[in-house]
């Protein structure tokens, strides 16, 4: 199902947007070509030089205070274009950061080569997230030509660590609590739903992400000579991750299910009245089966429960042929996402808990903490909320879904929490954008549509504080 | 414990051995210095320039029909000095082949840039298997320049497939039985028991080599739009694995064992009688403590029991920080070290198809089977035996200890099974030699000791026929 029809704004705007689509097609393309790693240390020139473009085009646009602000990893772009007193403020939050490339081989293209094929826009970060920068950007630009001024006072917060925890970010905003006080936080960093369905997150889940080591002995050594004696870090590897999920695909560490709050009758009948075709689902993952916690529905595992997962394995022989050897360390990445209430921090120290625990004898194994971020629902009747609902029915003529999506946004949480803001997550990619993997894609049209919401909610969000 | 002190040979030898010592280190250096890693594709030139610089080292000692055997992968070398009639021909088998290198950054010199320092030779294949052969070299060296002829005729079979399964070897074999009539081989791929005692081999696991493949969607997925919903194929691998060994050390393959021999009470008295610090043993590997199947000695497991073990793992995201994905697909190195009568194509379909059984639902598991090797058991009582071990005991001045060791050479099966010959398994490498790992290295001493030992052994064996 494509995406509905875009409904034109009213003459002079729509006719800016149009003549100016290709310009805007262009921007695009010049910030997908900045290859913003925030993961990989290799790439901290390529963030500082993403934030100062972004910092040039707040400028340009009649920002002011605008700032690249250094942290102690990758700086934040902050400004504000606040010229219409009276008017609601908005904090726009996107990040300018993006995934790892890897694996590189299975990129038709190259990943920070973006190109415009069958209306499509390839290259890493086209959706996740500098596509939805460009729409913020495209529809100040075309408020500004068309009416001199904007509906909103806009704060802007972008930031380069969100594919890597947030850890600057949040630190920076406890901090900057007087020059980020709004009426409203505007997270775009979301999507439609299947069929590139209009759609409104109203929750998002967060994350604790850690690392496994398990260590033998110093070297590698002769499985002949050895095997049978010693035990093996793969072995044990293997066998502590077993251990954390269960073949009923839920999560074994003792408490990991103490903090989740549990879905209500009307949660689950609105997840249930989603239209969801779960054939087509697994047939476009490629599949043999969808699998997950027993007693939940495939939204439900994916927006509403907590998981288990490993993201990565290695230690050894990875090379053709067979080479015989016990490998002296072995290691795993692993994340659960998380639901309310649960938090990373207590999460962690159950995983880690749990995992010294049941490590076998004979080898060393240590857990670390790489990130975590909370989890966080929004309510559906909160007005900036059917502020959003109103412009997307504008824009697609149709009433957005409501979902609670599966990501995780670990600002999310700070805005709330820190700042006390209602938090509206106001995103436009299409479904299966390839986000965290190979030939991740935008589709244009909704990078038109979302131009003509982000208008649409501006104007909606002045009507309603009036 | 150093290795006793070594006897010299009669006067006209000791001296040639000692006026050639120097060039006999040189020559093990040149040998060491070629990069023959069978496994690695890229090393397949340099198997044959091993194998030519063989050729050339036979030809020189007068050995005749010399013959460099092209098989479907890297090259026997081949050759005879038949020029003693009577005496007793004698198989000399050794390995030109050498394990792959990494992980490189634990060695502390270029593997394939050996040196001499207090008294060891360090790099590839030092001690498995290049030394020994150049032993056999300096002995044959040796004899004709004192004596003018040697006590034995010899048949040199060098392999160069011994690190990956010898595959093209056994087919070898089979065609050639008329030019490898004998009355015993010899195999030099061993080495001395913990402390270095001289130790005669009496027994060899046999192996079973194979991959483990686990495939999950085309692409990697986002773990936060995805988590929950599919089997995620890192953890389904390691729930594979974990299955497949109990925390009793028992591999849970069904009908894993039905093969295997018992122990006798004599086996285990013989093996309960060595010499062995367990504690000396686990501090020198540096491991937290020993392990493996309950009710068996650490000797008894390593050297006749069965055993399953990890050599790699590798999947989705193994950089520095974090990515959310859920990988596409993993991979695992396995293999069994088999012991009599378990054979390897047997204990492979048992583990392809119980991997298919546990399989969870949601990926697609395949099991490729790599190489595999018989075990072997060879009589103490043996005359071939009883003249190593009076060979030993007129260099070191020792009984040598008789014991099962945990490595696999797949040929001393062929060379029992498909040519009835009787096999002694006499090695010099110096325990804990590193032969699969970074720094390998052999005891200069053990060189002396193995050259002298050769000699010895061939003049017992010519003695002993008379």
């Amino acid at each position: 199902m494509p995406l509905p029809p875009i409904a034109p704004l009213d003459d002079d705007l729509e006719r800016h947007l149009v003549a100016t689509r290709e310009a805007t097609i262009e921007q695009l393309l010049e910030l997908v070509r900045m290859p913003s790693v925030s993961a990989l240390p290799q790439h901290a020139a390529d963030m500082v030089r993403t934030a100062e473009w972004l910092a040039g085009q707040l400028r340009w646009r009649g920002a002011e205070d605008v700032e690249v602000v250094k942290t102690a990893l990758h700086p934040i772009v902050t400004g504000r274009i606040h010229k219409t007193p009276g008017a609601p403020t908005v904090i726009v939050y996107c990040h300018y950061d993006v995934q790892p490339v890897d694996p590189l081989d299975l990129w038709e293209s190259a990943p920070f080569e973006p190109f415009v094929r069958d209306g499509r826009m390839v290259g890493r970060g086209t959706s996740d997230d500098k596509g939805q920068i460009v729409m913020h950007l495209a529809a100040i630009e075309a408020l500004q030509a068309c009416r001199g001024e904007l509906p909103v006072n806009l704060t802007f917060v972008f930031e380069g660590e969100e594919e890597f925890g947030s850890q600057s970010l949040y630190t920076w905003i406890d901090s900057a609590r007087d020059r980020l006080a709004a009426d409203v936080a505007v997270i775009s960093d979301t999507g439609f739903f299947e069929g590139n369905r209009p759609m409104l997150t109203i929750g998002l889940r967060g994350i604790m992400y850690a690392q496994i080591d398990v260590v033998g002995s110093a070297v590698d050594l002769h499985s002949g000579g050895f095997g049978g004696v010693v035990e093996n870090p793969a072995n044990a590897l293997a066998t502590i991750i077993a251990a954390l999920k269960g073949p009923d695909g839920r999560v074994r560490i003792p408490g990991f299910y103490d903090e989740v709050r549990p879905l209500t009758d009307a949660e689950r009948e609105a997840m249930a009245a989603l239209p969801f075709d779960e054939e087509a689902y697994r047939k476009e993952l490629g599949v043999p089966a969808l699998v997950g916690e027993q007693g939940f529905s495939v939204l439900e595992r994916r927006g509403a429960r907590p998981t288990l997962d490993i993201h990565g394995l290695w230690g050894g022989f990875q090379g053709e042929g067979s080479k015989t050897i016990i490998p002296a360390h072995v290691h795993a990445k692993i994340s659960c996402r998380l639901v309310p209430d649960q938090d990373p921090a207590t999460t962690f120290a159950r995983l880690r808990d749990h995992v010294q625990e049941i490590a076998p004898p004979g080898v060393t194994v240590t857990v670390v903490e790489h990130h975590g971020g909370m989890p966080s629902v929004t309510p559906i009747d909160h007005p900036a909320t059917q502020a959003a609902a109103r412009a997307l029915k504008g824009t697609f003529g149709v009433d957005p879904l409501f979902s609670r999506e599966g990501g995780s946004i670990p600002v999310a949480s700070a805005f709330d929490h820190t700042l006390g803001l209602p938090v509206v997550l106001l995103g436009f990619s299409q479904p299966n954008s390839g986000a965290h993997a190979p030939n991740e894609w935008l589709e244009l049209a909704n990078l038109d549509g979302g131009i003509r919401t982000i208008i649409r909610f501006w104007d909606e969000l002045a009507a309603s504080s009036r």
